[in-house]
């Protein structure tokens, strides 16, 4: 079912690199004179795709058109391999490059912007590594797993309107916490303040974008997966640990993950990730019949972690405990409708090695074991200035490694008005 | 600030009533022949306000043919009460009524639409009694008001696609959850069922709806709630008890409160409640800066539920602990971006009286007494064909008391393709 192409591209130093013709990640871009539209990455470029679609009378074309994806999202599955084996042919085949090539922008000569406007975010805590270290790290002595961790895919909703694109600015945010912010601060703690938080994170996350709704009351097999999730993207979950963990218990995050979320502006189609399905690690109980999935449901997409550019941890979603059919189909399970432009995260991706850690939450474990970066200075938690950026590569359909769109965030601040 | 009639509307049967001049609650509605336009109901009537608006030349008067409230509820504090004094004229004025009674249509001619998509959803736990029965109901022996309840409004986030309008049929939910669905059978339960939910609920609400965004990173003071809250709807947010308390720890609920929120057609103005503002019952110990409010901070609107006809309870929402605008002082506090369309809502009211409770999680302690209804059958929790109504009234600035628009939802069976 999947478009793979048959040869690389004929875009001029395109061909083996992360942005072949088997990636073709869309976004929507603006230039000083149009409006803001559809675009298709290959090599550094950017393809304006809608005036070609116009041209040609692409059947479905005029989606390219819009100021957003949603409505490419909406088409389906049939729709969205027809485009995309359309734009295949453009790009691969040498007679269209005479027509297409005036098309192709430099991408840093665009402005990318969010590709669609989130409609329900949620955020599952699929990661076997993740949780059982987060467990060990808030809850010492106790089991650090929750009791039903194994038996379904935890997840909670967040705030869609805090969903922001790559390259903008995150506001430190203030809370009520303990004015002794230690791992073991708890919600018991004496003194609060309502101040800046001081365990400013990142979450390193894979995304899952959904492009088709549901009938109401309707659930999603895991099978129909596909007939539904139009693409991923890198997400950053920035959370506040302080406020986070005072505010928790018993109805779970809220601010401490409210203020900032941060997206790809690249939104990489289920068709281009054809080659980088994986086995799960395993799962140990069965799940219940209607989250059992057909392997391979894993996704070998491997998300490397840089702070003030100098590489922190690189981490493997292929290690990730709940594939992205059972979370869908978990979270439809109760008949919860989806709506195009619902977004679901993996929560932090962690591997098993002390190092291959998505958060600093983990990789400090808790603050209590600062890292030292290149230059010297020393990370329990992110300083104001500091720049995360997530990018990611998968097994390509050409044979090389394909890149996902980058997200990008740095600090600001506490803001005046706050 | 606020816009209070001087006198009784002139429409027939409407003066002395619960839709007289004081009230006007918006909602969007169709006809058979005509597109989804903005309606304002006096007495048992409503009025198409489009073509009027358009007469009268009224500014920003377009609002009132969008298919939707958005575009209202995003004008601001001084449009809406321009807005509203203008109708108040129309309706009070005896020498209008020739031109505005061929636009009043009766209310049950007309279908009643969502009056506005959701942005995002929160769902506080605001009422003292409430956080507190639940505590000894789901954990005896412990204390039972979580550690920070008396220090920040507790909240989470909810799944704003699940929201349905008044009337809309409830589909009861499937969901993992233990065989055996006691009171006490908590996460631990050994055997795992995915089942129909034994243990369906209802939570009488009270829901605040956003009209003016805020500036990225920014906070609204407690002083500025009437600024970005355009007005109030009751909320039922339906509750899968047994599928809530499996997998709630430590994220939150999900599943239990994401198949359906049910919210009134109708949307009350801020304005019309200026008579409805009571001292808060008191608040131990006094709350951080950010959310220290002036008295009068609550509102007195007392809240019927009825099921299947027969009143179940009645829950004052006067008796509540945290403020309106205190919850989103808090919501906002870590700068949490508002957008039009943000609904947040209160959380179960209940008095401190046995049975003046707003979920049968109270009114029967965990299903262990159940309640006999006026027929004879025994609910511990809701059984399918169940219709639930919510109503509310509240002082009005005419004398009487005003209502808020209802709720009803009546519980269909699990669906087939479930």
């Amino acid at each position: 079912m999947s478009v793979r192409p048959q040869q690389p591209t004929w875009v001029d130093g395109a061909a083996g690199g992360p942005y072949d013709a088997d990636n073709l990640p869309y976004a929507v871009f603006a230039t000083g004179d149009g409006a803001a539209r559809v675009g298709v990455r290959v090599g550094d470029l950017v393809l304006d795709v809608a005036p070609l679609a116009a041209a040609g009378e692409v059947p479905h074309g005029e989606v390219f058109g819009a100021p957003s994806l949603t409505p490419l999202m909406a088409l389906g599955r049939g729709a969205w391999s027809a485009l995309r084996g359309w734009l295949v042919g453009l790009l691969t085949d040498p007679r269209m490059r005479r027509s297409v090539e005036p098309w192709l922008l430099p991408v840093d000569d665009v402005q990318l912007v969010l590709p669609f406007p989130v409609a329900d975010y949620v955020d599952f805590y699929s990661s076997l590594h993740h949780a059982t270290l987060v467990g060990q790290i808030l809850r010492p002595g106790a089991d650090p797993l929750p009791r039903q961790w194994r038996r379904l895919p935890i997840g909670y909703h967040g705030r869609s309107g805090a969903v922001v694109v790559s390259g903008a600015p995150v506001h430190r945010p203030r809370g009520l916490r303990p004015e002794r912010t230690g791992a073991s601060a708890g919600p018991d703690a004496d003194v609060l303040t309502y101040a800046a938080t001081q365990q400013l994170d990142f979450e390193a996350e894979l995304a899952f974008a959904v492009g088709v709704p549901t009938e109401p009351a309707s659930r999603v097999s895991t099978a129909a997966f596909g007939d539904h999730v139009f693409g991923v993207q890198l997400l950053n979950d920035w959370s506040a640990r302080d406020i986070q963990r005072y505010e928790s218990a018993p109805l779970g995050p809220f601010l401490g993950k409210a203020f900032a979320t941060t997206v790809a502006a690249w939104v990489t189609p289920l068709d281009a990730l054809a080659a980088a399905w994986v086995p799960l690690p395993g799962q140990d109980p069965a799940p219940a019949a209607h989250l059992r999935v057909d392997d391979p449901a894993g996704l070998d997409i491997d998300i490397e972690i840089a702070v003030n550019g100098e590489t922190l941890a690189r981490v493997p979603y292929a290690s990730t405990y709940w594939a992205p059919a059972q979370m869908l189909a978990h979270l439809t399970s109760g008949g919860a409708p989806l709506r195009t432009g619902d977004v679901f995260a993996s929560g932090t991706v962690s591997g098993p090695e002390p190092d291959r850690r998505g958060c600093l939450l983990e990789l400090t474990l808790g603050g209590t074991r600062p890292l030292t970066l290149p230059d010297g200075s020393a990370r329990g938690w992110l300083v104001d200035g500091d720049e995360v950026v997530l990018t990611a590569s998968a097994p390509g359909s050409l044979g090389g490694r394909l890149a996902l769109g980058e997200t990008r965030g740095r600090i600001d601040a506490v803001r005046a008005a706050q």
